[in-house]
């Protein structure tokens, strides 16, 4: 296990803050509080999350979960070398034994013997008990562990009890504001921040039709797709149809629908 | 398998008795009958164990329950080393070994034959026979077995079938009053007591509202985290909406009505 | 595998007889035939077993059955030591092997590969075929399998099968006399019989609650519990609230009817 | 693997043929067709198979079917001895080296990759493919495969596919009727014939009850039970209870139905 | 692996061809389509894709399909043999490699692993990519790939997807024509012709009670059965009820229809 | 693990162009946007992947995803050999460190820890954490991940969620039109293209029926099974038959509509 990065405050990928997320997060870091990232696909959480690791010089362990994730992929397990079984730590006991940041992404995915692992961590006990190897780890207070969750598209099967949550600070994200918005696009995909702003329009036009027709709005990583694309040669029709009409419906009703509010934005 | 502690008397975790609860664990363990505690998230049963595991001079070995954990995982099982197979303890055979008090934390999430398990060591028998060691085992005077859970979000699929349950004698816990809990949160992060009255007014008025739109009310424990979030320089107004209002609900309606109860109770 | 206990029949632990089961047993036992013990929790059918055996004579082993027992936790399975994989004997084999009495409890909570590996020691055949080893055991005189389970709260989808049924002698276990009870109670908590009357008529009012307000009625266990408190110095009061009203339910409502039916109970 | 038994014609259980069940059986075995075997628990089927097994002369090997069963069970499987892994020959595949008969008792409890196994081995090919090793056996002709099942209590998830079914010819079996039944009990338990005589009696009233208030009725078996515990020095009444009644039911007002109808037959 | 038979043209197993389905079937073979063959069970699908192997002069590999069957089992895996794991093909492995034809027979029964794995061999490429070893087969001009399904109880959970059904050819089996199957019968059974008629008539006129009685008409191996069973010296009466009564019903209501039906039909 | 093929642009297999498939392809592969395809089965889209790997020099990866699938087929695993536990890329990594194509097909049949395995190098990170070996793969610029699926069959259970969905710049694949698709039978199956005409005429009068009678239209693919049993000497009609209509349906009802739709459409 390795972590995916650490990086010198310099080096923190850039991250345009949009109320008080920043201090919120190092308030929770210096009192060792576990921290909750709410909100929509794509709207740039797991950027903050990198954003911060390097702005505090901790290194960043970040997991996907899944339902198939289990507490052992967390926490380690014993893999088979030369005969002898070998103990390999999982990336929440390396990230507790270098005092680094552990972001689990999507964490409502993951079945209750996962999230029920944390449990010990995550109150004053600050400890994680190892049973197969016998070990109690006490975090150091660097450790620090975020998780994050999509609330839109969370279901009644899956979520969070009360004793997990309870053990999290929360804070909400949404769409940057148009703004700000156009800015990242066209410092990610090179396209002029002019060529950008009607990009931006269009995403929000299409974000409102969320829980009508769509399931999830336009993420800023699609509008940087389409604006790439353009960039790249394409024309702004094919683009804003590969990457932000095709990938949002595959109803052709929805399609159409979702081509004239796009063609309404552009003016 | 470590304890998770063993501490001394004076070194017990601070714990503010309710009522009778510890006279009753400590005539308990005296008469060595098996001990559940019921009541909601975050209201101190693990500190209470803890407590009394201290006070009473003996280790404590505690496992967060859930659907994945089995029999074998409390009992022991072979492990490969050096081509041979070696019987490595779980945590109840360990506690009977050392006698320890082993703490089942929300027992209802375990399977039934995890439940089994514990059958012939909380009765008259006082055994635990390890069917694949061969062994039989006693346990001493000082072994104590503790579950929890929380009857508040108990579903149908999960309790404790009463062949189980009456093995047990129970305990229910609340949250403390609020001049108590405005006392524990101001010893845990600090912020002086007088500015813990108001986070303690606020928790109370939103637990009232469990069971309408909350699922659970607001725990100790997200207070103490309102408080050191105060402490440590946030706003008070930030540290409510990060500790007490994001945590307990994603629906944007609830959690303005959520602000709105917060807002009356701060007066 | 270790029986549970060998004991001669002065070592029989204490048992009341309630009717004709004593005889009825031996007469199985001579005969050769399986029994069935049905009956709620608590009311004494480990304790018999236990009693007929050292009567009988014959090492016990038991079985606390559960949906993840599998058949060859009751046969027995290979495992690797020193590199060669070495043929561990299940209770069911080593009770053969031995001429012991092998007692399944809860045994409906078993999965039906676990019943069907019982038939052909249950019929006129008394062989187990071990298909991994090759075996055929022919069970000695002596050998004698003893299943319970309590038809309270057996549900649909867990109940036996006639052609696993129609292999037992069956006899049914309720509570004892309230007379027979108080001696009970009061010979394991050491509290004067004449204190314990009033807790076993409380418990017998508690019983009546079965079906409408309560999953199970009180066990003897609870009831010895109970004035094991009191012995060891708790109010009467505390002691049934711990020992008998909060073990059978969770619900506020039904906690105060229990309580109303105790207080008038105790006159 | 090794056979139940390999009796001598001499040597073959009592069997008294109720039709033509003896040439019936004889005719498919010198054809090598397939036998199903039909009818409710304890009415003789498994004895059946033993007393044709003996007569023909042939080793019998019987697996009684269940949930966990797996093809493997049946063809065999690898397993380690001395760091190699060797290949370890199920009954199926014994019975087919040895040309014996496989009887699968219960055959629609098992699961379809169980079934699916036996076709290529029930038709003209008659041969058994083992991908595992890469065999390909030819039964000889004295291999004979029989299965049974209890039409009574089959349900809409567990039954034969009609192209495993028409593999088999079929034959059906009942009670036997009351002079016959009296005389098997009489020879079983060593109880004179004319006090077997009501038992009988009372057995088929208590079958006619099947349908309505009993799942299934009282197998010959529970009969012999019966007679074998007042043989024994029980009595009748008592008996009837623990044979008769107790095993059919739980339900304490069929109970007292059974008891009357037992009443009402014993006259 | 080995297949189940390699024979000669003349060895070819008697198949009496209903319509065009030996030119279709040789046709798809120089061209290297794959093959559905559609019909009800016991109607001659087995046999006839054994008459085609022999006529073409390719070895056969039949695989019955089931719910456990993994694509490991078509493709191989490893086994441990003398501490190393060894590559062992399967069928589907293997007969690519020596330009079998590969069966599957009840193809719907295959879990969806099982049929996506087939993809690649079944489409322009002709390739089987074998991950764990890092193999691509290409397949060569005589490999055939053979699957058959009985619509007739296919359900709503199992079906084949159109992306797999889309890949090959299919054709239609039924039962033979009168004569001919009372040809077959005879042939198979030994039973003069024209004492095979009229057990053809009964099987036809059971076939139409499918759909309303039956799950399933009686296929022609029962008829081979019964005939079998008569050529062998039982009654009539006694082989139909045992090859065509028995084997297609447990209920008794219908078992009498079903009666009446053969007799009338036999006139 | 190997590539499917690594073919210079020469080799490139023939594909049509629809629209502006390949400009939009070329220009995500150097802008390093991952691409999702959607369309019907057999339109073309496995084979227009295989042209673009061609005709950008990449080696191709092509994994047919299942409910099977782990993350481990996809990322690697352990094996054992000679007695050490080696690691073995799986087609991912692999395509990574080569800077090759992964092409997964039916994207959606893959379990959610499949798709999560995607994350990480679908997003601006280019990066695959290998948490079995704790390397941290980067990806190069010429990887590229393609992945695809057929909306016609897509249900509920089975569905993108838009946290993968919006990682990918979409296009929507159909049958070429008419005059494309004779062309491209008549160089499939060598068939003179004025005879494949009227076939692409059935086959679209039968993808009308789609919806409606059939679950998926007739595959060009199927069109090139009918025209090469066609030009290798089969009747039209007995073609059709077995190519076209066979494959779409096992309703009698529907394959006699089928019928009389491709006879209207033969004119």
């Amino acid at each position: 296990m390795i972590p995916n990065a650490t990086l010198s405050a310099e080096e923190a990928p850039f991250y345009a803050p949009a109320v008080n997320e920043i201090a919120l997060f190092e308030n929770a870091y210096r009192n060792q509080l576990p921290v909750l990232l709410k909100g929509p696909t794509g709207c740039g959480k797991t950027r903050f999350v990198a954003h911060m690791a390097a702005r505090l010089g901790r290194p960043l362990y970040t997991v996907a979960c899944h339902d198939d994730l289990t507490a052992a992929d967390l926490t380690g397990r014993y893999l088979l070398k030369g005969g002898e079984t070998v103990w390999v730590d999982g990336p929440l006991t390396r990230a507790i034994r270098e005092g680094a940041i552990l972001y689990l992404d999507e964490v409502v995915e993951a079945r209750k013997d996962v999230t029920v692992v944390l449990h010990p961590v995550t109150d004053d006990r600050r400890t994680l008990p190892i049973e197969r190897t016998g070990e109690l780890l006490t975090a150091p207070m660097e450790f620090m562990l975020v998780v994050s969750y999509n609330p839109g598209y969370q279901n009644v099967l899956k979520s969070l009890k009360p004793s997990t949550r309870q053990r999290f600070i929360a804070m909400e994200f949404g769409y940057p504001d148009p703004e700000t918005e156009a800015a990242i696009v066209s410092a990610e995909s090179g396209l002029p921040k002019d060529r950008c702003v009607p990009l931006v329009r269009v995403a929000n036009a299409l974000r409102d039709l969320k829980g009508q027709d769509l399931e999830e709005g336009a993420s800023t990583r699609l509008i940087v797709y389409a604006a790439t694309l353009i960039q790249s040669g394409l024309r702004p029709a094919e683009a804003l149809e590969a990457a932000l009409l095709q990938p949002l419906s595959d109803d052709p009703d929805i399609q159409s629908a979702l081509a004239r509010v796009a063609e309404l934005a552009l003016g």
